[in-house]
């Protein structure tokens, strides 16, 4: 494959320096911000994530700030997840849809107060239409992309790591849930959570200039856990099946397609409420699945096509080999013709044809 | 620098396989979608681009469709440029602002009717803000993204070899205006337009599949042209002051500071236009400018901040070393104090200070 060249459009990060100086071998572009895709190998990345410790550079998360008298307001309006129940220190996944219950993005969202709120953002300008809304009806709300940069530490090891840089009350974080800690002359957002089922953090990291002395001290510390820098895991995440947006979910699909109807528990009229109502009562015609797949399966570069009969009953678009599991595994729309634990679907990929069998659960 | 995999969520083209093909040897991630960036080399693309015509697979130009019959009252109201002059067949440059005056995006807006717009947006999810407003103030109007996919025909014979492949009409198009032109069993919209000074056209490829045979039908019989796979260069569009969303302007800046006053000439009250007052009135506090720089410079992978007293009085964005001109080219936003022709300004590059000078004019 061709190689990519940074410019101001695509930007690098704060940690740019310290993921370049170890080696990163591939790139993709993430809300324009660099985001790395593999260091030693894609397999040898992940069963070192499950073993020790490992630092991701996930900048590219960034920030939407909602800011202002009106934050709640506008907080209610687009969260098909009911914002009142949530916790001072709390974080919350939200499915974000559009006025047909089409989905926009899938943030983190992080309460910092009553009037102030951050959606950390799948790869998507989801401030470009909180900023319509805001436009629109006058809100007296801020909506910017503050200087903040999250950085991940994830893995068995992530926990003893952190409390080396952070200290021992970083044990005591909940999952979803965070605690502001020290670090220099600042303070930082640190949350137990991350793009991975191997345990972990995330710290926003509030000012591009902490950026590397924070890297630097996480690989001072954590040298005896056998700590490397890393990326978000196709093969770990699609085995914990955690779902990409822009490529499993997209503005296509509803939250219930996608197997996320818990996260839609608000009271209230949000976006999307009303179009989703059908298949709030009656489920989704289609649904995400986990997919194993024969045979031997090359890079998935778009999505492939499952097919029964000659028609098209849905599609994959994440696959991978899992060493662990020692099967290609993968994560598929499948039509409810298709979709019960066991059916077995022709799909049609880029290598050619393979058996796909639909899975009762995710690997992990 | 590293490589870059495309998945489902960095999008391959129609063309894609055309492009793969001729060799390309790099790529960047624009709007979600794969964007070459070098063939042969940087210099060897550009002088190539002067003087045959090269063929741009420019998908990436995603369009943004507003459809319906409130589609002029919102193009009205995002447009500082005045909409109800806009002809039949025409095509607009139309930077688009917040609320604050802030660019949003600079898209070419085409009018296929009078209730149907594309918007071919840069780097941006520029609908997700459209939506937005017409989600909040419940507008009769359709956004989404049609299966349109941008070729671009570019350098001076560009003309010869559309008129084989179009028929001679395409000669009587003028500049950013377009006509429907027939291929196959369909009709593309086509239009004189594009992201280089050397001339040539764009075709609005509706359907993916008509890609490859496009693409191959312009080879063959652009042979005797020496047609070339190209991409938009970073040498010849700095030359002709071409800017770039996303690196030369941002939502930091206004259309004034970016020297686009003359696309303002709404006469309504569209978004953003109170905020404009000021400097509709008395003009920018900054304003891009061309930049000769010194000595040799490397590839400008982030802002290189132009330094005068030590204090910061600009940033130049884009730079290459053109060897028409036989200087590097750059293009910078440089403060009222320091714009002048011919002030000599300190550049702080990744590769060392150099000594930046302000041009008159860009050198096409």
């Amino acid at each position: 494959m061709a190689v990519i060249t940074p410019n101001p459009r695509v930007r690098k990060t704060p940690f740019t320096p310290g993921v370049e100086a170890q080696g990163v071998k591939g790139y993709t572009v993430y809300n324009h911000t660099l985001l790395a895709t593999v260091f030693e190998s894609l397999q040898a990345d992940a069963a070192h994530l499950k073993k020790h410790v490992q630092v991701w550079d996930v900048s590219c998360e960034r920030q939407v700030q909602i800011k202002g008298p009106d934050a709640l307001r506008l907080m209610r309006m687009i969260s098909p997840r009911d914002m009142d129940r949530m916790q001072a220190d709390q974080c919350y996944y939200i499915p974000i849809v559009d006025h047909n219950g089409g989905l926009l993005n899938d943030p983190v969202a992080i309460k910092l107060a009553d009037d102030h709120y951050w959606l950390s953002v799948a790869d998507g300008d989801l401030w470009q239409f909180v900023l319509g809304l805001v436009v629109a009806l006058d809100l007296d709300v801020e909506v910017c992309e503050p200087d903040v940069s999250p950085l991940a530490v994830q893995g068995p090891k992530a926990e003893d790591l952190m409390a080396r840089v952070f200290g021992e009350e970083v044990r005591d974080i909940n999952f979803f849930r965070y605690k502001r800690l020290s670090f220099e002359d600042t303070t930082f957002v640190v949350a137990r959570s991350g793009w991975s089922k191997q345990g972990g953090f995330e710290i926003y990291v509030e000012g591009a200039d902490y950026g590397m002395p924070l890297w630097d001290m996480l690989f001072a510390n954590g040298r005896d856990l056998n700590v490397r820098a890393g990326c978000p895991s196709g093969i770990e995440r699609v085995e914990s099946g955690l779902l990409s947006f822009g490529s499993d979910m997209r503005r296509e699909n509803t939250p219930y397609e996608c197997g996320l109807a818990r996260f839609c528990n608000s009271a209230l009229d949000y976006i999307g409420k009303a179009a989703l109502a059908d298949q709030a009562e009656n489920g989704p015609s289609r649904q995400i699945r986990p997919i194993a797949i024969e045979g031997e399966i090359g890079a998935c570069t778009q999505a492939w096509p499952l097919m029964a009969g000659g028609r098209q009953v849905g599609q994959v678009t994440s696959a991978a080999f899992s060493p662990e599991f020692g099967v290609n595994v993968a994560i598929g729309m499948v039509d409810r013709s298709h979709w019960a634990s066991g059916t077995r679907i022709e799909l049609i990929t880029e290598h050619g044809m393979r058996w796909a069998h639909v899975q009762e659960s995710f690997w992990r």
